[in-house]
């Protein structure tokens, strides 16, 4: 006899979802049971569900394909919810399924009761609670399929345990994988290029599924061959960079900069990217990053194919097959001296290996990265694309379980470390290659900037303390050793490269406290 | 001139709101810059919302009061929405301020915005959104207003970024406190006292604000001259026990035992406690646990005043003055030989201070807690109300800033250490006297118990693996360090009754790690 648990993990396993990052507790102990009978099924245990979405996320955008997590009710969820909002943002697919109270126990409100839809219904594309053994099968394609999209999200999946427990009749089912999407249409098409061909100063603004390899070159050859500025959305889910990639500069994070990148556009062309924003309001500063003047052309949104729009697009263009304006490899010299922000980006540059992927949380201490790493071996970059920290280190543990062949590297600045750290527990335990720098500047230095910028000040010593992380000072060392990961601390650029080359050069998890001077130093 | 801030700072110290635990950012930084102005407000700055919440838990559970926490967005209340919960169930009077980004801002969808009410309207009795600077005092009234109650409760102020920096023109208001609660009626109580009188084998079950001495006295006052068993809840927000206090046992938290304690029972009194439901279901178990055949008098619920109540029933039944059946001191004897559960018990109950505030999330290792100090020095004992695991480093922190003349003993699993283990930072940075016992079997031991009582088995490796907690083990000394905190690790009784003793002696805060046997050993 098959329970609904068992039928859940057949389902997901014949569907490609092969992966669960999971904190269960009683509710979903029929699950954890099933594990045994899917061997397929690779269940992956975290010790918060935060690292669990944040994996889920990670694993999600190096893969396209989604991971489920599995959350105990709705602390379990809320725990989780942070990363879920990020991969909400990242339009990451996700499998978000959360084990609640049998069915027969909702009318008690014991304890661990909540309103678990209410909050995933924030995250979700879609929101679904399976009522019986039978169902839960298809159910969970109904899931899968609003995970996959288009456009792709969280989907959740409420399993209430009698669910879980009680004995199907039916089949397993399927859902296909991968989906289709449809690209702009012929009169789109030709609308933009005629577009782009008569403005003055157009802008081609990418992200989401058209800031990696292919739709990169498919978007720079029609910025050439029309004079646009050719940008990538501030914080992609994935991007394509590096020595021979297109040259593309990232839009600013700070409005006024952004402000500047668009100042005079006639026209912006906007491939799988919002309209551009301000990332937070500031007193008497405009939201609305776009000007009124500029015309608008979404050439395709998430739900479309966007890089079949930008080859289109090109086509009609009749744009050179060749990007003439690419990367050219950058000096790999190893930095000396001084651990600074800017000494940091050059040993990056200079030590990462081919194919690796950088989950970036590094906030102020990484501002030097990009133009750094621009020449360095073609990479793939995750962004933070919600703004909640703490997605660093799950997500790099997500890739890496996605990934198993690239190195990881993890850039994760200390405030943001401390939100989701447990995750270095899970990377330990799965031995995966991922090298976590932790850049220590011992401060929460956006906020020192951004206290300044919305016209604050913090004077006293009662707020400047609020921002301040150095009493005591998080040894990151002895964390990382707590948690099943050897680690060292670097103090100048020539340690923190020999240290970044003996990690690239080994197997298995390592992690290095970058220790930065003290708060924008 | 004076802004949103300053006059929501000033209107909390007016209302006797006097603490925030905050993790603040951009959003919140007029909120911060105002500490400087409103020196009376004390900022407790931590690692993660999940501290911030469970702090503020710990803090008005031992003072009867709010603490305010400030989260950043949707994200930022996501992190803290686990212990919310536990606070929500635990009727804890909490502010819940969360800074949004501006009104100006909010028709951008920026990348943190999120729909926060929603999620807010799970745990709270009230959502207040401040949508102007000279109304923000008022609704920080209304909020507080909602947090004491009655009933109390998680009450959450919405606080957007330009109604923070905006101009106020209105002088701040102050919320009255402590609020008044109104007893059960004369005709009420005559009623429950003819009840007790006539039935058979009536039972009286005291929770929230009735398992706190003086209203204890009354109720085993009540018990003993009507013949009834006097019973507390399972997981009582904060009670009084140990030496001279009377005898009174928990409701089990297994339903089997839970039903036997409730078998035969004509007739159940409640005095600020829940009719009894299993915390789980299990399959071919009844999830009420009260026998169809039992009355059941409400005699007060947390709106009205249960304490008052049972002094009002005591009286009208002419009830001694005078307990008979109060815990003897019991021996304080220091244990030897091997680590168990059994002896770290007997080690608590040899050394804990009278007065000792103990904050519980031992979970399966501490089963035999309860037992072993009835007899120790008077002490307050919170436990986990909601089951969201990851409150009691939090709540411990919370509790030593709400009662500094008090000696904190947090006794902690290892498994729920793990999630919110940033506490420990702040507890450092505050100097706090806490003292942590870490009690670690590493395993999710509690989940091996319930995996059988499910009818699941974890007979394979996949299974049984995502509850076990051991590879790599985690070294709680070392993440101690690391935040700050001298630890030590103990492997017998005696050593660890002397590392409690050395703790007590001293201020300040400490660590131990107690390796338990493995499992539910």
């Amino acid at each position: 006899m098959t329970n609904g648990a068992q039928s859940l993990l057949s389902t997901l396993v014949a569907s490609g979802v092969d992966v669960c990052f999971a904190n269960p507790g009683t509710s979903e102990m029929h699950f954890v049971a099933a594990l045994d009978d899917v061997p397929a099924m690779r269940g992956v245990l975290t010790l918060f569900e935060g690292v669990a979405t944040g994996a889920a996320d990670g694993y999600g955008r190096v893969t396209d394909r989604p991971a489920a997590v599995l959350l105990h009710l709705g602390p379990g969820q809320g725990n989780g919810l942070a990363n879920l909002h990020n991969a909400r943002r990242a339009r990451t697919p996700l499998l978000n399924i959360i084990g609640d109270h049998a069915l027969s126990h909702a009318d008690f409100d014991a304890p661990l009761a909540s309103d678990i839809a209410a909050v995933s219904a924030t995250v979700s594309t879609a929101v679904i609670t399976s009522t019986s053994p039978d169902e839960v099968s298809t159910d969970a394609v109904a899931a899968i399929e609003a995970a996959m999209g288009p456009p792709s999200g969280v989907a959740t999946l409420i399993l209430p345990a009698d669910v879980s427990w009680g004995a199907t009749t039916s089949a397993p089912a399927a859902a296909p994988l991968p989906v289709e999407r449809t690209p702009a249409s012929d009169s789109e098409i030709m609308l933009t290029a005629r577009a782009l061909r008569s403005a003055q100063r157009p802008i081609l603004l990418v992200g989401g599924r058209a800031a990696r390899s292919g739709a990169l070159e498919d978007a720079a050859r029609v910025a050439e061959c029309t004079g646009a500025t050719l940008l990538v959305e501030t914080f992609p889910s994935i991007s394509t960079r590096g020595a021979g990639t297109p040259v593309v500069n990232r839009l600013s994070y700070l409005p006024e900069f952004a402000a500047s990148q668009l100042e005079g556009c006639d026209l912006l062309v906007l491939a799988d990217a919002a309209s551009p924003v301000s990332f937070f309001a500031y007193p008497g500063l405009e939201g609305d990053l776009v000007p009124d003047v500029t015309e608008v052309i979404v050439l395709a949104d998430a739900s479309q194919d966007a890089p079949g729009s930008l080859a289109a697009l090109a086509a009609a263009l009749d744009a050179p097959a060749q990007v003439a304006n690419r990367n050219p490899a950058g000096l790999s010299e190893i930095p000396t001296g001084p651990l600074t922000s800017a000494a940091l980006a050059a040993a990056v540059a200079a030590t990462i290996p081919e194919g690796t992927v950088v989950v970036d949380e590094s906030n102020t201490g990484g501002i030097y990265l990009a133009g750094a790493t621009a020449g360095a071996p073609t990479h793939d970059w995750l962004a933070l694309t919600g703004g909640a920290i703490g997605y660093g280190l799950p997500a790099a543990l997500g890739a890496a379980i996605g990934r198993p062949e690239a190195k990881v590297l993890c850039l994760e600045s200390d405030g943001s470390a401390m939100y989701t750290l447990q995750a270095l527990w899970t990377i330990a335990r799965e031995g995966l290659d991922v090298t976590t720098v932790i850049l220590s500047n011992r401060s929460y230095a956006i906020l020192t900037m951004e206290l300044a910028r919305v016209g604050a000040s913090a004077e006293g010593t009662a707020a400047s303390s609020m921002l301040d992380l150095s009493n005591p000072e998080i040894d990151f060392v002895s964390l990382a050793g707590g948690l099943g990961i050897p680690a060292r601390r670097v103090t100048t650029a020539e340690d923190l490269a020999a240290a970044l080359a003996a990690s690239f050069a080994g197997d298995g998890p390592t992690l290095i406290e970058a220790v930065l001077p003290a708060g924008l130093g």
